[in-house]
């Protein structure tokens, strides 16, 4: 996630003094390059002794939030070591005693190759019991009437610029869906409001009540920065799988690709951001134009006529340049380099509540979206074999893994286990970090075809879907 | 389409007299009831005389618009009075006789069952030729550098409140479309432009324009009311489906349907409708919450809990109501009953710049979108069969017909015809015209299954994909 936000921490208000002021000419802002971008740090040597998690012995809160790891990793201080140790990256996994994640759950990460101090990726991994809520009619419930639920959950945080929003998601956003749940118990069937469609809204409203917690908090605990969450519900027989970012999950099924997700970057997301931009031009703080243009126009070329799209096109036309045309595109470049006002690569996700366009005051929060997109997988409508799953992944992964290439290695790994061998599903997580992540060579992790491997954190859950689990 | 606008007539504010006062009460505004909304009007008799379309004798532009048949049709008097009576409904198509349509292109049209005077739905079909444009520079180019290139047009235009959008509609917008087009001519190959998405430009921004045109000229000429458009051009290899409204375009490949247009309306469109009423409240103008609820909510809840839907959603969630909630939603209805405002039941097209909502003045055109959605099919990808067609038809087509009920049809009318048999694709308009209008049976139009047919006006183009048809 580190490329996708350049130099957003630096222009943290937590951070301290006040901005630089900056000219106001057309030709602002300047996405800085990427060599002063996103600055490689070098690897901060790991403390001594540091548990993991909530484990982990009283520290300031920044450094707690940048240090923990998901606690079901049960990180020995060695561990730990070696978990943040960016010149070994070295695969992390829950430790094969004790207590196995629920369904055989298979998870691995590893940390980045020094782009950043931290591996700022957080995992989350429960099962949820939600306790009714009293009824619609405001009487309080009798006890006998208090009929719970559980649902499993699972969630992938990619956070940027700081480990904090993502630490607080993976501590608290199934909470905040446990709390939604808890309506669930008001439901009467009505038409077209179905029981599954209170889940997607007890989901949708999760996330934006964890983002609103994290803009209330944000100074007293140093929400940092902000994060992409990928989630995964499992309640009454359906899979729900909300996702805001550009994580992604596949379910591969007898080695079909099911899609469970999209990303939301400001390529896919160009018209809503620039219909936001032409309904709200203050927004644009009168440095911006919502318009694209195929290339920065210079102020020579006033009077002339230019490509240019516009919110509601898809195609491009010729307009005379205007002045107003000179200012910097609210939505420039391409792939994993377009930025939404020269600063952020995803448009979806939690926090962030402080950014700030790079030397500028310009708040880049309205533009971006806490909301999900969920979507529905029905376990009970097909047979599932227990090499049927759902893969989670950071973009760490799918950077430089495809569907397929994930497709052909969860054929590879599982058919080397027996299918009722609960660590097949660990075994392939770590297959497919290893495959993202490559080995040091040539100055540079780098993939057995000679390509550079993810520099990136990298996080996988494998969540099998007919295995040994079980559903109840 | 007559359904789709409730009383609109009523309340164009050319129509003259204030808007009635209307109480301020949160339970207003009440949609009028189906029998109230648009009463069933007695056939006006066809004048004695008329011509088609251009041909027409100059008459008031109100009667001219109104009486319009395409001109395609060549409808003598007796046909035109055949083509008005609402009772008889006799099915409309090119004479056998004369110029045949480009590619072979089978039409047919009914008038509706006398739910408006005149018959509001439009179509066009032209070949058109584009002149390019002057060079980038500004400087005049020489006649033997001016290359102009053909397109294939056709347009379908369903009107509503009136036949005055869609006739001017039929009459300009593919005009609009071939200004835009000489754009081409400036194009050079620049990365991410492709000449494709040059052409979905110029036809995106056609569609605009038109739209402005009619918002310059609805006094002066008289443009009443709105419409759908559809609209599909041929040019270069490829075919573009341009759609903004509830109409349908589908190809019938080898049996197989493939969709190329989808309908906008207050249920496809909610989230659109709902976030820009949430951007823009003053649109709302007091009246409407942009908030969905399941059910009207009642002053005496006030303070209970209730399911609703925001903007952002896709979902469910619960909410306490509060004072606002008892404002009419903004959008409102199920299916074929759904509005925007109360009012209006498609949420793209041409026009409607006078549209308020009932007994009110607040303007329901900046919900409304003008911008088509295009689709883009190479007809060079494929080996086209005589059988292949692509239909389009207005919704008194799609209300009573599936897709599977079109292919169905093209297959059944099609083999029995010779495939170099040119009056085919008529035939297969007729057929599919026929099929959705129905006979006169137990007090209404009647399918053979005995269900209600369409008692809306019906047309439809057949183009044929890989006919006799020359595509030079």
């Amino acid at each position: 996630m580190l490329n996708r936000v350049r130099s957003a921490v630096a222009h943290l208000v937590s951070s301290g003094g006040a901005p630089p002021p900056r000219p106001k000419s057309p030709d602002l802002p300047n996405a800085p390059s990427p060599q002063t971008a996103a600055p490689p740090e070098a690897p901060r040597s790991p403390p001594a002794t540091a548990g993991s998690g909530s484990a982990a012995p009283a520290k300031t809160v920044e450094a707690r939030a940048s240090f923990s790891r998901p606690t079901f990793l049960q990180l020995s201080p060695g561990g730990l070591r070696r978990a943040v140790d960016h010149a070994g990256r070295a695969v992390q996994s829950p430790p094969d005693t004790g207590r196995r994640l629920p369904w055989s759950t298979g998870y691995a990460e590893v940390i980045n190759a020094g782009k950043s101090r931290h591996n700022e990726d957080q995992a989350c991994c429960e099962v949820v019991y939600v306790e009714g809520r009293r009824s619609v009619s405001g009487a309080p419930r009798e006890p006998s009437q208090g009929q719970g639920l559980c649902f499993y959950y699972w969630g992938l945080f990619d956070g940027h610029a700081g480990g904090g929003a993502a630490e607080m998601a993976a501590r608290l956003l199934h909470r905040h869906i446990r709390e939604q749940l808890k309506d669930l118990s008001c439901w009467s069937s009505q038409k077209e409001v179905t029981h599954e469609s209170l889940v997607v809204g007890a989901i949708e409203n999760a996330f934006q009540f964890m983002d609103e917690q994290m803009a209330r908090e944000r100074r007293g605990h140093q929400v940092e920065g902000g994060c992409c969450a990928l989630v995964v519900v499992y309640l009454l027989g359906k899979v729900y799988v909300a996702n805001a970012g550009d994580s992604r999950a596949i379910i591969v099924r007898n080695g079909e690709i099911i899609p469970m997700s999209r990303e939301f970057t400001p390529e896919t997301e160009r018209q809503r951001l620039q219909l936001l931009g032409f309904l709200k031009p203050e927004l644009l703080g009168g440095e911006f134009t919502h318009l694209e243009f195929p290339r920065r126009i210079q102020p020579k070329e006033l009077g002339q006529r230019m490509l240019y799209r516009d919110q509601n096109m898809t195609g491009w036309a010729y307009k005379k340049i205007e002045l107003e045309d000179l200012r910097f595109p609210l939505v420039c470049g391409e792939g994993k380099k377009a930025r939404v006002m020269a600063t952020i690569g995803v448009t979806r996700g939690l926090g962030d509540h402080n950014l700030k366009v790079c030397s500028s005051t310009l708040p880049i929060k309205p533009f971006l979206s806490c909301f999900p997109e969920v979507r529905v997988y029905d376990l009970t409508q097909y047979e599932h074999c227990p090499d049927d799953v759902l893969v989670l992944g950071t973009d760490g992964l799918w950077d430089v893994t495809s569907d397929c290439e994930v497709a052909a290695t969860v054929d590879r790994v599982l058919s080397a286990y027996e299918p009722n061998d609960p660590s097949r599903y660990k075994a392939l997580a770590q297959a497919l970090v290893l495959g993202a992540r490559g080995t040091p060579r040539d100055r540079g992790w780098r993939l057995p075809n000679n390509k550079l491997g993810s520099g990136d954190d990298i996080s996988v859950f494998v969540i099998p879907l007919g295995g040994p689990g079980s559903y109840s």
